[in-house]
C-alpha cells in the first residue's frame, strides 16, 4: 500500500504562523468512496485567505479545527475513479487537502484542459486569483478611461491581473509592490505606468503625489494598513475603492489600529466596497474564458513562483506574508504521468 | 445709523472650540449694493460642518480665515432691497453672516413661505438638515422593508429625520442618542423601534445585539468614532453605510486612531459611501416639497432647540459637540416685524 503525506493544522497561530502551525502526517493512500475520485496532487495553491481559516472565528471561509487537514485549490491527476465521472489520467482542479493524494466527489472537481495553457494557471491567472482580479476590477472598482487606478499587492496573483485589466479600460495604473524586481515586472511586463517599491519608500503619500499627480480615482486594495491609509488620503471626488484583501493585517491577533478615514469619504463622496469572488460564481466560466483568451494572445502577462515539494508548502504559505512571491505562489507536488 | 453686531473667527481652535474662537464686533448696518438686499436675521443655524471651516485645511467647504465673518444659514426679513428682486418685509433664507443684519445678492436668497410651516423649519426639517436626511436615506443608505437601519446622532436634525424616512420604507429603526429624553423623543414621537442612550451604555456592541438582533443592514453615520466601530462589527452581508458626518471626531487636531475595519467589509461585502447633500441640489425643491408635506400631515415629527440672542450663538454652536440639542439647534436673533 502506497503512503500519502498530508498536512494538518497543528496549532492555531498566535500572530504570524510558523512551522509549528503545520503537522505533516503519513497515512495510507485513501480509497475513493462511491462517486469519488482519487486525485494525485501536481500543483497546490497557497493563498492569503487561508490565514483566516486558521483563526477560531466565524468568517466567510469556515475555520479549520486543530487537527483538521489543511485544504487548498489543487490541480492533479485522477488515479482512480469510483463512478466520479472522470477518466484515469484526466487532469482536474478542486479544493483538496494539502497532500500527495486526496479523494473528492466527482461533482467537486473541474476538468483542466492542458492544451489551453500550462495546467498550473488553473490555480493562478486562470483560477481564483485571476477571477478575483477580473470581477473586482470590472464589477467593483470599475476604472474608466482617464482614471488613476492604484492597486496594492500589485505584483501578486490578483494585483498584477487587476492592474492589467484596469489598463485595458484606459486608466493610468499605479502599483505598490515590495521589491525592485516586482516593480520591473509591473512596468516592463504588465504595462503599469508606475510601480512603487514600498519597501524602499519612507513616505507613501509623497510617492503617490509623484506617481498619481491627479489623485486617485480607483483603488484596488489587497493589503490594507499604511499603504491603504496613504491612498485614502489621495482619493478624488467620486472615487471608488474595492476591498479585496488586507494581507498586511491578517497576522494581527487583535484588531490593529489606524487613522480614522471615514471623514475623507464625506469630502470625496467616495464609495468603498468589499467583495468576495465567490459571489460571482455564476459567471466564473465566462471570466475564465476571457482570461484564457488574453493569456493566449499575450495581452495578459502573468508570473508564477513555484516552490518544489509538498514538504515545503508551509514555507511557501509563510512566504506570502513576507512578499516572497511574484505572481501566483504555487507548490509543485508531483509530475504528470507520461 | 443703526448698529450691527457680527461674529468673526477670532482664532483657529486648537481642539475643541471655545468662546475665544469667536469675536463679536460692532459696525454700522451695511448698505446693500446693486442687486443686493439687506436682511435682518430672525433665525440663524449652527451646524457641525462649520467646525471644518475653522480649520486651515482644504475640504468641501472653504476654510474661514482668521478675522473673517462667520457664515450660517439664516432666515430673515428683507429690510431694504436695491434691485434684489424681493419686497421689503419678505421672508428669505440664505447663507449670510452671523450678524443682526447682512447684505446678500438677490440670487443668493430663497423666499420662505410662512404659511407652510414655522419659518424656523427652513433651517431644519425643511432645510439643509432635512434634505441631507432625505437624500442620504433614500439615495445613499437605501433601507428596504425588513432591513435593520441604525442611525447615530439619531436625535439630531439629520438623524431624527433619517430614521423616520427609513421607518417609512419598512425598516426596523435603531438610533443612538445621548440622553433618556432624546431616546424618548425617538421612540415616542419619531416611531423608532429602539433608542439607545449611548451615554448610559458601556458596551455599544451588546446594546446593538439586543436592539438589532438580526445584525445591521443599513447604517446612517452622523458621528463616527466608537459607536461607528460597534456598528461596523455588526454589519450583515450586503450592508450599506452612508457616511454623513463624523461629529465625534471634528474637534481632533490630528487624525484620531481607531480599529481598522476594512476586513469586515470583505466578509460582509458591505458598501460604504460618503455623501454631501450639495450633490443633490438639482432636486432640493422636490425634497423640500415632500418633507413639507410630511410635516403638514404629521407624518414627520421634528424638534428644534432654540437659543435666544445672537450673543449666545457661540454657545449654541459649542453645545452641538456636547449633544445639548434635540433636533435642530437654532439661534433666535430677531422677531418678525408686525
Amino acid at each position: 500500500m502506497a503512503t500519502n503525506r498530508k498536512y494538518l493544522l497543528s496549532q492555531r497561530p498566535d500572530g504570524t504562523p510558523n512551522r509549528e502551525t503545520f503537522e505533516l502526517v503519513e497515512e495510507d493512500v485513501p480509497e475513493p468512496g462511491a462517486g469519488e475520485a482519487l486525485v494525485r496532487t501536481l500543483y497546490l495553491s497557497v493563498d492569503p485567505y487561508m490565514r483566516g481559516r486558521m483563526r477560531d472565528a466565524e468568517s466567510y471561509a469556515e475555520p479549520w479545527d486543530v487537527g483538521d487537514p489543511l485544504q487548498a485549490a489543487v490541480v492533479g491527476e485522477v488515479v482512480e475513479s469510483n463512478g466520479a465521472g472522470f477518466e484515469v489520467g484526466q487532469l482536474v482542479a478542486g479544493n483538496l487537502e494539502w497532500a500527495d493524494y486526496a479523494t473528492a466527489s466527482g461533482s467537486a472537481l473541474q476538468p483542466v484542459n492542458p492544451d489551453h495553457a500550462p495546467i498550473s494557471t488553473a490555480l493562478g491567472v486562470l483560477g481564483m486569483p485571476g477571477r478575483t482580479a477580473y470581477f473586482g476590477t470590472r464589477e467593483v472598482a470599475e476604472p474608466k478611461a482617464g482614471d488613476t487606478f492604484v492597486v496594492s499587492g500589485a505584483a501578486g496573483a490578483v494585483g498584477s491581473v487587476a492592474g492589467q485589466i484596469a489598463k485595458q479600460s484606459g486608466a493610468r495604473v499605479v502599483g505598490f509592490a515590495g521589491s525592485d524586481e516586482k516593480v520591473e515586472f509591473l512596468e516592463d511586463e504588465c504595462g503599469f505606468d508606475v510601480g512603487i517599491n514600498y519597501k524602499d519608500t519612507d513616505d507613501y503619500g509623497a510617492a503617490l503625489d509623484s506617481a498619481a499627480p491627479d489623485g486617485v480615482d480607483v483603488y484596488f486594495d489587497n493589503v490594507g494598513g499604511e499603504i491603504t491609509d496613504a491612498v485614502f488620503s489621495k482619493l478624488n471626488v467620486d472615487a471608488r475603492v474595492a476591498v479585496c484583501g488586507q494581507i498586511a493585517l491578517y497576522n494581527e491577533e487583535s484588531v490593529p489600529m489606524g487613522p480614522r478615514k471615514l471623514g475623507k469619504l464625506i469630502e470625496s463622496r467616495a464609495q468603498v466596497q468589499g467583495f468576495l469572488v465567490s459571489d460571482f460564481s455564476p459567471r466564473f466560466e465566462q471570466a475564465t474564458r476571457q482570461l484564457a483568451k488574453w493569456v493566449s494572445t499575450g495581452e495578459l502577462a502573468y508570473r508564477e513562483t513555484v516552490t518544489e515539494g509538498l514538504e515545503n508548502a508551509p514555507d511557501a504559505f509563510l512566504g506570502l506574508f513576507e512578499g516572497e512571491n511574484i505572481g501566483k505562489q504555487l507548490v509543485k507536488v508531483g509530475e504528470r504521468s507520461e
